[in-house]
């Protein structure tokens, strides 16, 4: 679950129990979870913002919202159930996509029974798309995307130009260029053929929310944590911002533009994507300030790339890519 | 499953195997059981004339063409999963409708494991619906049946009059006089009651297919047995039809009316809830005549009641309401 940076969605009905311990579970493992419960959830919103959706609840009522929500293959984030005792957990959509992996990984945190139901020996690939966020890209040429994953789907092998090592993928992905087939990242020129897929680095946003005695040391490590889990650097990054003038320190010395942001602008700050507000947060009456800071230097068109992780119980990054 | 007495539908994607075991075995046992590859499936007919559906396939599969089929709880079928191992049985749709008792089973039958995720101490009644079906009665004031059920779910008791034993269901049904709520069947006078449902037994139409070997007493039998498997005597049937005349005597010994079908009316007879051609019957060029002469003598508005179960090898005996 390493990889689901906007996080997972735990959606729980008549039992909240199951729900809050897989929570606390991958929070741990520093991946972020938010949850809902099932009446006040805002699926659209959910559907779009999250990286796995779990329904903590009987698989007839995850299967009838589902198939309100669901629109194809690769639209769909993985989706998964967990039943009330948490004895199942169960790969719904998705399952070459992530959700088998979620299962496995979730059933061993619980000691559940994971429900896999597609053939062992199809092939798992990561598709080109799932690739490019990876290696947190664009797509510029996306009609030749089915190609090259066709092609590894296939057990062709897929050569990766512009980058010096490749993410944790699965499928015959390679540093080099003596491929039939390429990806080709960050370069100006493109030629005129179907067997390269052009991506273009994202211009990064980083948004910092920290307590007040948070020293410049945790907030640099904090930043350069958050870029790390990302698989990038900060030379990707345009902007760092912030409610703290303390992190304008750090983000000089990391040598990107800071971006002061009021209080004020982050509570009147709107996005489908923002993580719901912790109970203690609305008491204290503010919004989630790493993401807000992110998605708002991020610009019109920004996208919720990291979801927000806590480091050290002191500060917590969040990460947007800056539309365009 | 003994209750599907319209049978399983399993569908069937990559791997036929386990389909076709679990089909043989739902046959063992006096249920009906039709095999449909899933490019071949029509689904909207598969929806409306199974009393169970079995998807042999990934989940994500079966979920994703359910979404293009489901309705709602009321009108939904129990709809199950199976992986092509045949390592899980998954109730999906209709878990307390027929689904976890079907999964249950199955589980038995393929040594497999039942995913049941419903909470077990939800209270599991059968619902005034499926009362009616069970006796083959059609309700004559579907308003009041939401309010008698729940009271079911409630806990509370209806008493039933107008049957002399109830058929095997789950809940507060008694038979008696001394209850808020009433199930009345086959009464004339209708009470202005909300707290009254009222059932009429429907008239059956009897279809019969057998082997020219077949004599009368194996043709009476099956007539019988048929007739037992649905909680229903000869009394509520008002024809018997067959391309055979042989049946003709039988039906004058158990003194119903009974109608000669030609084997061309057979082959032109189209309804939307035949059994699809066993390979031996395409080769033979003839459809299935139980089911057709039931549907036939029922008239407009027929509806399939039992699919055609075998009786000891030589006869096929199908039984349809006869539509008003």
């Amino acid at each position: 679950m390493e990889r689901a940076w906007r996080g997972f969605a735990i959606i729980y009905a008549s039992k909240k129990e199951i729900a809050e311990r897989l929570c606390e579970e991958i929070k741990k493992r520093e991946t972020p979870c938010s949850l809902f419960s099932y009446k006040e959830a805002n699926f659209k919103n959910i559907w779009k913002c999250y990286d796995g959706i779990i329904f903590a609840m009987a698989l007839s009522g995850a299967v009838r919202t589902i198939c309100k929500y669901a629109q194809s293959k690769d639209k769909d984030p993985p989706v998964l159930a967990i039943d009330d005792e948490g004895k199942f957990v169960i790969p719904i959509l998705g399952a070459h996509w992530g959700a088998n992996e979620y299962a496995e990984e979730i059933a061993k945190l619980l000691g559940s029974i994971p429900v896999i139901t597609t053939a062992s020996e199809l092939s798992n690939v990561t598709s080109v798309e799932e690739f490019a966020r990876l290696v947190n890209c664009k797509i510029l040429n996306v009609e030749n995307v089915v190609k090259v994953t066709s092609a590894l789907l296939r057990g062709e092998e897929v050569c990766v130009k512009g980058l010096k090592k490749l993410p944790n993928v699965k499928g015959k992905y390679k540093i080099g260029d003596n491929c039939k087939y390429f990806i080709v990242v960050g370069e100006e020129d493109r030629e005129e053929a179907d067997n390269v897929v052009y991506l273009k680095p994202l211009k990064l946003s980083i948004g910092v929310g920290s307590k007040i005695e948070a020293d410049e040391k945790t907030i640099e490590e904090a930043i350069l944590f958050a870029l790390n889990k990302i698989n990038a650097d900060i030379s990707q990054v345009e902007v760092i911002s912030s409610v703290r003038e303390k992190v304008g320190k750090v983000a000089e010395r990391l040598g990107v533009k800071f971006r002061l942001i009021s209080l004020e602008e982050v509570n009147s700050f709107n996005d489908e994507c923002l993580s719901p507000q912790s109970q203690k947060l609305k008491e204290l009456g503010i919004k989630n300030v790493a993401e807000a800071c992110a998605l708002i230097s991020a610009g019109k068109n920004a996208k919720l790339i990291l979801r927000k992780i806590p480091y050290k119980g002191e500060v917590t990054v969040s990460i947007a890519s800056i539309g365009e």
